[in-house]
């Protein structure tokens, strides 16, 4: 009865259904999708009109309404160009509305002539002001557009490709990172529970954007979601249609070690109130223009924090997560004492690139086929030897401080240990070339994160349970 | 059916429990009602341990999920404290934790080394990080704490008033300014109309943030939300109960010339759909802490697209508004060519500090009392001077490219044009007093407010009505 | 994200605009406020239009949509009538369109001729048909028009009045008041908890509505709404922003003996997670249409569900009731052996009509006043009879097996069990008055209350704890 | 900010999570799923103990929630039998609680004696008290139970087809059906819209329910809730999760013509802000409890009122129908003159049971086979005689007064006209099955429905366009 009245004209929302329209057309955030679009290259003469419209939306006049207009306005131009145009009006704002170094200098200047700190803190503030990037001034108006934020995270995924080519579409990369960032602050974050009553429209988007174990169909995906499953996902209220990045959780009793079993639609359901142990199975980020901006650690210990509340039986949080950079790793190791006494044929098999699936799998799990007690004694050789290579990689590969494993990287930035390797866990192509199909847990422990987060983050000390150690001579 | 599920953990409710009993017995964001509180005065014993606090915070050990639970300590640290432990404690973030001029020297002389354009940059973004002041870092944590937007808010309601009397604190505000301000962003503002059906304990929040024309009962405030009357608010979706700015507006036919007829609640009321005008009566700002954060612009061509939008017999939309400078600089005027012909008691009664609102009324309204000829001309006389004087002043008196008068300085920054100047039109004390019972129209004409905008802000070019001009010879 | 969309024309909504239009100057439901209305009388030649109307909504044609366009012009046309012309317009219907007893001798007929059991059932069929009463088959529609339903409510409250003194409209109300009970079957009913975070709008209502004690402020509200205090009511869907009965709790230690204390705005909210008893202060019917519908019983046992839910420490449920009944019954009343040994001045001051309250009240509360020995001991006299008496009411005097008192009839039927009566426990005009200033408390014991309830309605048995049984001799 | 409180414990909802339980293992409402589950076959013991059970019901013992609670219980009873158990259940309703015939007869010789108005209208209640059957007022009961209503409707699924061998289960089936009638009143419904951001645990409902044109994925579904296309249902405030009805529309450029164009989820979506025609091109019921209670005409006449308040551009609104009954009635006639110059080939196919459709397709779409100038000929013939026939079935073949054919009544009776008959409209086995292929449009001119119900209604009058008429010789 107390409904809140809603009014008509939110954030430009004209802007917001024409840009819906241009999008049928233009697909936006996915490069690969604009090869074949026809649009603009943006010539120089069109480019010259590009920079009068953004030095006209710098310039301020007309107040900041219509500013924000101007700002739409830009935003179509961007969205019905062709690849080419597009890279040709980022090039623009990289090369020329970057700091300005001039003004910079006289900047410095005035700082160092202040007399007194009332002058300085004034002069830091101009310093402050001449250090914002015009274009990320000009960048910052689409916040007040509707579907203007969801437009410059597409804008990003776009130029992030050739920002590895550019060193100047490098430097505007981060710029616009940076502003994402602020705007994505964890502040702003709303936390929801995505389930079977979901709207269709969002759980088609889980669908697309689930980057570890593919969703195949509906009826997958239901099993995803109900029961002793359950999905979280993160969203911003100026996107409060697109998932930034979800998480899926199995209820379980002990920890899981193989995700065949997490996946199989047949498995009868558990009893979610009966189960002691939270299987973090499956995390994905969904926004390729947020890549850098970080929320993954926020997820998983609010997700915690919900399901102990709701289901107080649960004790343990664990992951049962890949090991994307193994099977690369071991490819650049020369030597590899642990694989001496391996025969031949596995190593072969392993070091061919990609790892021949069937071949492996064969060995791989020996017991499955009519395996003589040569073959057999073969396969434990195996498995010994690469638990003890992934404990070795997990515990000492390393970038600088940083675990070499992006997956471990995450989880222990999180605070988490390594609980555990799980031999044949995962044993999907995907999980063959990458891990030779292991999969490791990760532990959630609540009482020691912030200290394990801590010897990791300032040391880059790896926690790792003593069985998983003991495998590392 | 397709309710979203919500999730127990939203920003650190806990804390937010723990502020709102604080609240009970610490007032917030009003000094005033703080002077009686008995609450520590932060010794300097207790002053190292709130440093050391600070330091903890800003070191961020534990990750950023900890560092906000160390915030919210130190917002309860904040919250119990009494007056001069609050003012101590400020002093304390003004004092020390302000831009290290030694950093800013050394990432500015590493600017000055960098050889290349991406060098350049990254010292640009070294130089960027040592400009924000570390106690800006500390505060922007709040953010992320439920109930943590509005504790800054109030925190700098208190911080206003002692900045007025030291230029470290007043920098310290400049600070949490530029913080809210970026917080406060239009673009996260939302607008919400308010009715009869909204709930009261929001209703009465008007009741006490109304600024302009007192609302004395609950049937007043009936009055100005139903049948032509209307009401709409900015809303923070991390304040989601309180008010930041409203707007009255009364639907009429022809521009309204007196606040008395608007305020009868005894007046029969229109028919909204048939009105074809819409007259801005009263418009107040709510947060204290919020001084110098602009919203007020956007908030009335939201509110104009709206009504457009639900009632397009709307033709003219225009502000019936106070002139709250207009006895202040009477006074200070030594030279009135105007009030010449203006018997002595009458100048004199102005001249009194404050007027003597008695005095004035019975020379404002002879009509109304059993006025004889003379008296009714010396009236007219009046009148025909004041209504000059006040076009004089409205036209002409500046602060700098500014007008004098700050309302008017308001609607002529949105663009609107000085329509007219109403006798007679607030005879209540404060009216009397502050303009001598005048009011003005400011018209939203939408067709000009960009232009005017323009020329106002540009070269302080104040549009004006021809009549209007006319009262000025 | 998931809100349903919902659709333009639910249940006519044309015909609730017109019909609001018309409320406004034609009241409804409140026949005090319809006699100064100018509106038609209804004169015999509109008399036969109206019948027109009435035999064309029961000939059905044109399908149920254009039945229910033509209900709704018949509640327009009743709507616009003066108060002589819709008493005409009831007494049409209670004389022409009820039951038709030919129809039911021929129906009854039928029904003897039948030969089997299928026979007989069509037969039976045939007779329901007959005796629903062509009335009721108009009215009925009007539960498909947007507002019908309080149209319906509100006639039935016009009709209550004039029922008392006619034979016919007595037998139309019964059939009204049968019809409504189904539409308000229990299970249609929604309770819901009032805050001082309900829309002002129903806030006023329960101002309107309250009928024990007094609302004498928004103030008051707000003190009855929050901290120790809650309220609940129950709606029904198609009246959403009606309130149909509703509970004031007071959430307390041990049983609450005065309302007094309950009332005192300026007293210091208690702890409702300490509380350990629930002290139902004020039940108020808020439509007078609804007299005989009864949901009193089901309200307090969700209310008692819902609070034994949220603040598990509660352990005691009881009432502080009214006694209306009391003096009433007292002075009918012969001969009353428990006043021989009070003072004649206080019997008399008792037997007075109404009671001098000045007067009882200084009987009463001797202690207040400057009183000597004699007076407090005549005080204490007068306090054991009627204490005494008052208990001998409530258990033994009877309107057939049912309570005297009505208060205590509603309670008792519930399966309450009297607990205690208290000694000047609501000192206003009107206590002393209804009841000597006394007030009862009721005892929801939830593991007796079916035992009580089946006592008292079965037997006329009424629970009341040991001490009150003893006061009767 | 003004969300109402919710209370916890709405209508029993104890029961309805029992139930839900329940449900997980005994299927209701689908008597075909409950043949293999293992449930009770309710012997004589227990069969007395459900006698004593319905006794205790309807004795009311104990106050309404505790009938409530007893109600709940004997629906856990039933919901536990198996399929043999569930007949005995309902038998005992049917046989033991019918109307008391005895009580009856006292009832009317009661009204007999009546001897004035007042008297024959107490009397008259009392009959109608005697002719509520017992078994209706235990079942009324559930009404009031979280869940309680789904349960009525699902128990009656399972009755009806056991109402069609036996006359005492039919008379309860009248009895029930009369009961669910009151309750989905169409006053109760609520008409929502269906789009691609429903729930998806209602849209998995919608593809369970499509009775019309199967959805053959969630694909094929998201095709008929976007763009140009469109669905709506009804509800009740009792049964939120289920539809009761659902309707899918084509938002067209005139009249459709063929099924296949509709369906095909490759073709381009047209702007439905441009359509000038509405297609009802599938209605489904959902509840197989509810035959016999109808809602479809509301729905239709609802949807074109949404429709139309929101495409203003919308002139026609017409279905594109199957014609379930043609080939059945076809077998049925003896003499078909219009078969006359139809070859043999082509009638021995027809007359096929089940008609060869490939054979059929060979003949209907000569054109699309290399044909030659005879098979051509010799398919116009065949496609003008059955157009002839079809047309003649649909205007003239009746039961009593009613058309033959289902469908044809549904929209006849909702005031429709047959608009056209379209030719090889449905190639699918079923389209070729039931009706040769052939489709045909209703047309919903809402300036004469109210015109053609009528005629229909009450003497049989079939209307239909002047070409349809001309099919008739």
């Amino acid at each position: 009865m107390n409904d809140k009245e809603t009014t008509t004209e939110p954030r430009e929302p004209l802007w917001d259904r024409t840009l819906r329209r241009i999008r049928e057309f233009w697909p936006l955030g996915d490069p690969a999708a604009l090869k074949d679009v026809v649009g603009t290259d943006l010539p120089a003469a069109d480019l010259s009109k590009v920079r009068a419209k953004i030095d006209a939306c710098l310039a301020g006049e007309g107040g900041e309404v219509s500013a924000r207009a101007r700002a739409a306005e830009l935003g179509e131009t961007y969205a019905v160009l062709g690849i080419t145009g597009r890279r040709r009006f980022l090039e623009l704002l990289a090369a020329s509305y970057d700091v300005d170094n001039e003004s910079l200098e006289t900047a410095i200047g005035e700082w160092r002539l202040a007399q007194d700190a009332i002058a300085r803190q004034q002069a830091a503030a101009g310093l402050r002001d001449v250090l914002e990037p015009p274009r990320i001034r000009l960048l910052r108006q689409f916040n007040g557009l509707q579907g203007g934020v969801k437009f410059l995270v597409d804008l990003r995924a776009e130029l992030i490709g050739w920002a590895r080519e550019s060193r100047e579409l490098r430097a505007l990369d981060r710029d616009i990172c940076r502003l994402l960032g602020s705007w994505f602050d964890i502040g702003f974050l709303e936390l929801q529970r995505i389930t079977w009553n979901t709207s269709a429209a969002l759980l088609e988007k889980l669908i697309r954007y689930e980057a570890v174990h593919e969703i195949t169909s509906w009826q997958d995906l239901k099993n995803r979601l109900e029961g002793d499953r359950c999905c979280y996902a993160f969203f911003h209220p100026h996107m409060p249609h697109e998932p930034l990045i979800f998480v899926e959780v199995a209820l379980v009793n002990g920890i899981s070690t193989s995700i065949h079993q997490l996946l199989d639609e047949r498995a009868p359901a558990g009893d979610p109130a009966g189960a002691d142990t939270a299987i973090f199975y499956s995390i994905s980020n969904c926004q390729a223009g947020l890549a850098g901006v970080s929320f993954g650690n926020f997820l998983i210990k609010r997700v915690v924090a919900d399901l102990t509340s709701k289901l107080p039986n649960l004790k343990t949080f664990s992951t049962l997560s890949p090991i994307p950079g193994f099977i690369d790793w071991l490819r650049q190791q020369e030597e590899v004492p642990e694989l001496v006494d391996v025969d031949s044929e596995a190593v072969a098999c392993l070091r061919a690139e990609p790892i021949d699936v069937d071949c492996f799998s064969r060995l791989l799990l020996p017991e499955q086929s009519t395996a003589g007690p040569g073959e057999k004694q073969r396969g434990q050789h195996l498995q010994q030897a690469l638990l003890q290579l992934c404990a070795r990689y997990l515990l000492t590969a390393k970038r600088g401080r940083q675990a070499w494993d992006r997956v471990a990287h995450f989880h222990l930035t999180n605070g988490a240990q390594i609980r555990q390797i799980n031999w044949a866990a995962n044993r999907s192509d995907r999980g063959v070339r990458e891990s030779a199909g292991m999969m490791v847990n990760y532990l959630y422990d609540l009482t020691s994160i912030e200290k394990h987060h801590e010897a990791y983050s300032s040391q880059g000390h790896i926690s790792a349970a003593a069985p998983v150690k003991k495998l590392v001579k």
